[in-house]
C-alpha cells in the first residue's frame, strides 16, 4: 500500500473549497490541508451586498461551512487566519504562517492548489485609504458600520458589485451616487442596453455620473475628473476592478501573464506540474479569444473540481469560458454572455447585430413584462458571439443562448429550439426563437441598420419611413422621418420604387413586414433593427441632454 | 412577369396563420386565401382555460387577429365559418362551403396547406353527449355558462388541459374531481415526479381518481370503472386526448398513419407534392424515434412557417420534435422534455436515471424554492434522452436541457455549461450543472439504485444505511434502514468492508459523499438516487394507502 498523499490548498473559498471536498471524495486516505488567510472559509461572497441592504437578514447564513464542519464531514485540516507565505518548489513545501501567533510551519505537498482570489483595486488617488472595498465578510461588516452613520454614499465603479451595493445602500435609505469612467454602466453590455439599467437606477434614486472618474477622496466629499467637480460623500466604496493575488505565485517563479494572473493549462496546471491554480487569480481560456478578464464564482467552483479530478487521476479539460453573468437591479434582471458589439467592432470583426423587444410571456396572460434582447453574430459563420437580455425572463434566455453556444448551434438554429411554452411561461414562438428567425431573414438578404447608423444613412440620402400609428409617432419619432402606417404602406409602395428607404416601427417587427413588402416593389429597403425603442435608448444614452425621456 | 400564384390554407389558427403571414412576407403578389370553419382565426387556444377561471379577465384579449386586421396588414383573404369540404387533387381545386349560407365555391390553388388541427376524443360511453370539451372559444363559452350553475365538476383526463381546467374551475369555487386512467397525472412525467403535482392538486382541493376510467355520464353523476363507483357531477369535461381532423385529407387520398394523422416529409409535404400539412393533425418526426404523439403550439407555428418557406422556394428541413412542455398547477411549475423512464424501460433500453432536489437559487437568498429534477440518459452513449423538472425555475432548466439536446451535448457535458449566476437567480453550481456532475460520477463507476429497486436489493441481502441526522430519520425512514450519520460514518467504515450497502440521505447528496467514502474502504456501495425524497414520492404514488404523508 502506497503512503497517503498530501494536498495543500491555498484559499478556502469557492474554487479552493470545491477542490478540497472533491479531493476527499476521490481520495479518502489523503491528507488535505486548507490554508485560509481570512477568518472564514466557504462564505457566500456573492451574497455580501445583500446583507448590507438587509435583503439577506441573517449574517450567519453567509457562512456556509466552518473548519469544524469541514473536518467532521470531509476530514479536512482547515486552518483559518493562516497565510501561505512562500513555496519551495524543489522541496515541494509551502511555508504557512499563523497570523495570530506568527508561528511558521513548513508543509510538504504532493500537489498544491492555489486559489488566492483577487483583491479590489485601490487606485492611486489622494485619500484612497478613506475608501472601503467589498471582498469578504470583514469588509461587509465595515461597510455596514459606516453606513449606520452615513447619509450620502459614493460608489466608484458601475460593475456588478458596484450596482448591487448601490441598490442595497438605497435599501438602507442612503443617498447614493455611482461614478463610472466608462460612458455606461456594466461593461459586459453595450451602451443602448446598459441604458435600460441606468434608467432603472435613476428611477430608484441612484445618481449616475457616467464618463466620469473618481480622482480623490476627502472626509466629506469626493473629487471627480481631477477637480472638475465634487460630490458630497460620507461613505465611499471602491469597486473599480480587481487584481489577482498572485504574489505568492510570482515569488515562487510561476508564470504570470502581463496583468499578473497565473497562467494555467486547460487542466488548471501552472508552469510547475505539481502546482495547480483556480479562481479569480488565474488566466481564463476565453471563448472566441475574448481578451477581457472574467471573475465568476461558477468558473472558480468548476475549475476547483477540475483540478481535483486531474490530481486524482481523472484528467479532463476545461471548456472555454463564455463569461455568462446576471445581475438584479431594483427588480430588473440584466444578463449577458459572450462578447459585446463594442469590442467586436473595435476589432473590426464582421458581425450581424439583432435587437428585439418582446414580452417575456404571452401578452394576453397577466403579468407579461418587457424584455430587451440583443444577439451578436459572426457574419461569415453565423456563430453566436454574444447576447444581452434585460427584463422579464432575461436570465432564462441567456442560459438558453449560452447552452446553444456551448453546443455549437448557429444563430439561425435558435429558431428551431423547442422551448417550454404555456402562456404564463413564454410564447409559442419564444423570444429566443424570434432571434433565430430574424437572423434567418438577414441571411436571406433582408437589410437592417443599427440605431447608430441611421443619421449617416439619412445623410447619404436614404428616406426614413415610420410605419407606426399616428398616435405612436406623436409621442416621439426620429428626426427626419415621415409617417406612413404599415396598413397603408401597400398603397404607397409603387411610388417608392427605386428609392432607398429605412423603415422604422416601435420594435422592428412591423418594420420587418414593411421591408418585406417594399422589397417586392423594387425598393432598396432596410429595417431599423430594434425600432424606435432601441434607437431611443442608444441615442439617449450617448446624448442625455439632447433627447427627452 | 409570371402570373400571381394562389395559396389556400385550411385552418386559421396557429400553424395555418403562421404559414399565411409568412407566405405574404415572401410573396407580395400571391393570392392567399384562409378557410376557417370556426368563428375565429388566430385565437389564443392555450389561454382558454385561464379565461374560464378569470385569470385572463378579458375574453377579447384571446382573439389575437380578425379577418379585417389580417386583410389590412397582410392582404389575406380570410373566410371564417367556411369549411373546406373536398379537394380535387388533379384539378388542384378545393371546394369551400359557406357554413352560414351553404353556398359552395371551387378555389384553384398552386399550393394547399392543411392545418385542420385535432378534435377532443369523445369516448364511446353512455351519456357522452352530456360531456363538454375545450378546443375553441365556443367550447370555452359553453363551459363558462355551465359552470355558472354548477357546483361539482368532473374532468376526465389529467393531461395539460385537464389540469389547467381543474385549477381554473377551482378558482371559480367549484368542487373538482379529476379521473385519470393512468396511475398518475401528466403522461410526459414519471410517477414519482407526477406525484409532486398530484400533492399540489390535492392540497388545493382537487380530488384525484387515478387508475380509474370514466365509463358513463348521467345528469347528476358520472360512473367510474364500469359501475364500481359513481361521483356526483353537474359539469363534466372530457379531456382524454385528441384525434386528428384528417377527414378532408383522407377523402383526398393523402397518406395517413395508423392513428389517422397526416403523413408529411421533413418539409411538411404530404404524399401530394402540392399539398402541405402542419399542426396537430400531422405526424411529427420525434427525437429518438419516440412513438408518442405530440401536440404543441410551438411546433405548429414553426412548421407553418417552414411550409411557407418551402412553398416560396426557401426549402429547409424540420428538426425532430423533442416534445418540450410546461404547465403551471396552483403556482407549481412542471416542465419536461424528451422521453420518460417508463417508456424507455418498457422498450428495454439501457438507461441511467438521475434525481436531484436542489433549491432553484442560493439557499441563503430569500425565496429559494424546492426544485425536483430528473434526467434520463442513454447508458451507452451518454446522450440525454429526457428530463423532468418540478418546482421553482423548472421551465428554465428544461429549456437549457432541451437546448443541450438540440446541440448534441451529452449528459456529462451539462457540468460544463456556463449558466448565469447571482444568488437570487441560481447557484454557482446550477442544478443543471449538478446533473452533469452526478452523471460524471456514474460514468466513473459510482453505483446508484432507483427508488423502485430498493426493496429488491434489500431482499438480495444489501444493507440499507441512512446517513441523515437522527431528527430527519425520526420523521420517516425506509423500512429496514439503519441510522449512521454521515459525520460518524468514517468511524464505522472499516467494519463494513466487503459488505453490500445502499446508502440513503434526504436527496442523494450526502449519500454521494458517503458512497465515495465507503467505496474506498472496500464496501460494495450504491447510493439511493434522489434519496428519501424521491423514494417517498414514488412509493406514496404507487401505494397511497401504505405510506403516510
Amino acid at each position: 500500500m502506497t503512503s497517503p498523499r498530501t494536498f495543500v490548498i491555498v484559499g478556502g473559498v469557492a474554487g479552493g473549497m470545491s477542490a478540497a471536498t472533491r479531493l476527499r471524495r476521490l481520495d479518502e486516505r489523503a491528507r488535505i490541508i486548507v490554508l485560509e488567510r481570512g477568518e472564514h472559509v466557504s462564505f457566500a461572497n456573492c451574497g455580501l451586498p445583500y446583507h448590507v441592504g438587509g435583503v439577506i437578514a441573517d449574517r450567519e447564513s453567509l457562512i456556509l461551512q466552518t473548519p469544524a464542519s469541514l473536518g467532521a464531514r470531509f476530514a479536512l485540516d482547515v486552518r483559518v487566519r493562516t497565510e501561505a507565505v512562500a513555496i519551495d518548489r524543489d522541496a515541494r513545501t509551502v511555508l504557512a504562517r499563523d497570523l495570530t501567533t506568527g508561528a511558521e510551519q513548513s508543509i510538504g505537498y504532493d500537489a498544491l492548489i492555489l486559489s488566492p482570489g483577487a483583491a479590489p483595486v485601490r487606485p492611486d488617488i489622494p485619500g484612497v485609504d478613506l475608501g472601503l472595498v467589498l471582498r469578504d465578510i470583514a469588509d461587509m461588516d465595515r461597510i455596514i458600520a459606516a453606513a449606520q452613520h452615513a447619509r450620502r454614499a459614493v460608489i466608484a465603479g458601475a460593475g456588478f458589485i458596484g450596482l448591487e451595493l448601490a441598490e442595497n445602500l438605497r435599501h438602507r435609505g442612503l443617498d447614493v451616487a455611482v461614478v463610472q469612467s466608462m460612458p455606461h454602466v456594466l461593461r459586459p453590455f453595450d451602451v443602448e442596453m446598459a441604458h435600460i439599467v441606468a434608467q432603472r437606477l435613476r428611477a430608484n434614486g441612484v445618481e449616475l455620473h457616467l464618463g466620469t472618474t473618481l480622482t480623490g477622496i476627502a472626509n466629506d466629499h469626493v473629487v471627480l475628473d481631477g477637480g472638475a467637480a465634487t460630490l458630497p460623500a460620507d461613505l465611499v466604496v471602491l469597486s473599480v476592478g480587481v487584481r489577482p493575488e498572485s504574489g505568492l505565485a510570482r515569488h515562487a517563479g510561476l508564470e504570470l501573464d502581463a496583468s499578473g494572473s497565473i497562467v494555467v493549462d486547460d487542466e488548471q496546471r501552472t508552469s510547475d506540474p505539481a502546482i495547480f491554480a483556480v479562481g479569480d487569480a488565474v488566466v481564463k481560456h476565453r471563448f472566441d479569444g475574448d481578451p477581457s478578464p472574467v471573475w465568476l464564482a461558477g468558473l472558480a467552483n468548476r475549475h476547483g473540481r477540475l483540478a481535483a479530478d486531474v490530481i486524482a487521476g481523472r484528467p479532463h479539460a476545461a471548456v472555454p469560458a463564455l463569461g455568462t453573468a446576471v445581475i438584479g437591479v431594483f427588480g430588473l434582471t440584466a444578463a449577458a454572455v459572450g462578447r459585446t458589439e463594442r469590442e467586436l467592432r473595435e476589432e473590426g470583426r464582421a458581425i450581424r447585430v439583432i435587437h428585439t423587444h418582446p414580452t417575456n410571456h404571452a401578452g394576453y396572460y397577466p403579468g407579461a413584462e418587457q424584455l430587451a434582447l440583443k444577439l451578436v453574430v459572426d457574419a461569415d459563420t453565423d456563430a453566436i458571439l454574444g447576447a444581452q437580455a434585460i427584463g422579464g425572463g432575461a436570465e432564462k434566455r441567456i442560459d438558453v443562448i449560452a447552452t446553444a453556444m456551448a453546443g455549437g448551434i448557429p444563430a439561425r438554429g435558435l429558431a428551431d429550439l423547442e422551448l417550454a411554452y404555456a402562456p404564463q411561461f413564454g410564447s409559442a414562438k419564444d423570444p429566443v426563437n424570434m432571434l433565430g428567425y430574424v437572423d434567418d431573414n438577414l441571411i436571406e438578404g433582408e437589410l437592417t441598420v443599427q440605431w447608430h447608423e441611421v443619421a449617416g444613412k439619412q445623410a447619404e440620402g436614404w428616406r426614413l419611413i415610420d410605419v407606426r400609428t399616428p398616435g405612436e409617432n406623436a409621442l416621439g419619432a426620429i428626426p427626419g422621418s415621415e409617417l406612413i402606417t404599415l396598413d397603408e404602406l401597400r398603397d404607397h409602395a409603387e411610388r417608392l420604387r427605386g428609392e432607398r428607404v429605412i423603415v422604422t416601427c416601435k420594435v422592428g417587427q412591423r418594420g420587418h413586414t414593411a421591408a418585406a413588402l417594399l422589397r417586392q416593389y423594387g425598393v432598396t429597403v432596410a429595417n431599423l433593427d430594434g425600432g424606435y425603442t432601441t434607437w431611443w435608448a442608444g441615442t439617449a444614452a450617448l446624448a442625455p441632454t439632447l433627447v427627452a425621456a
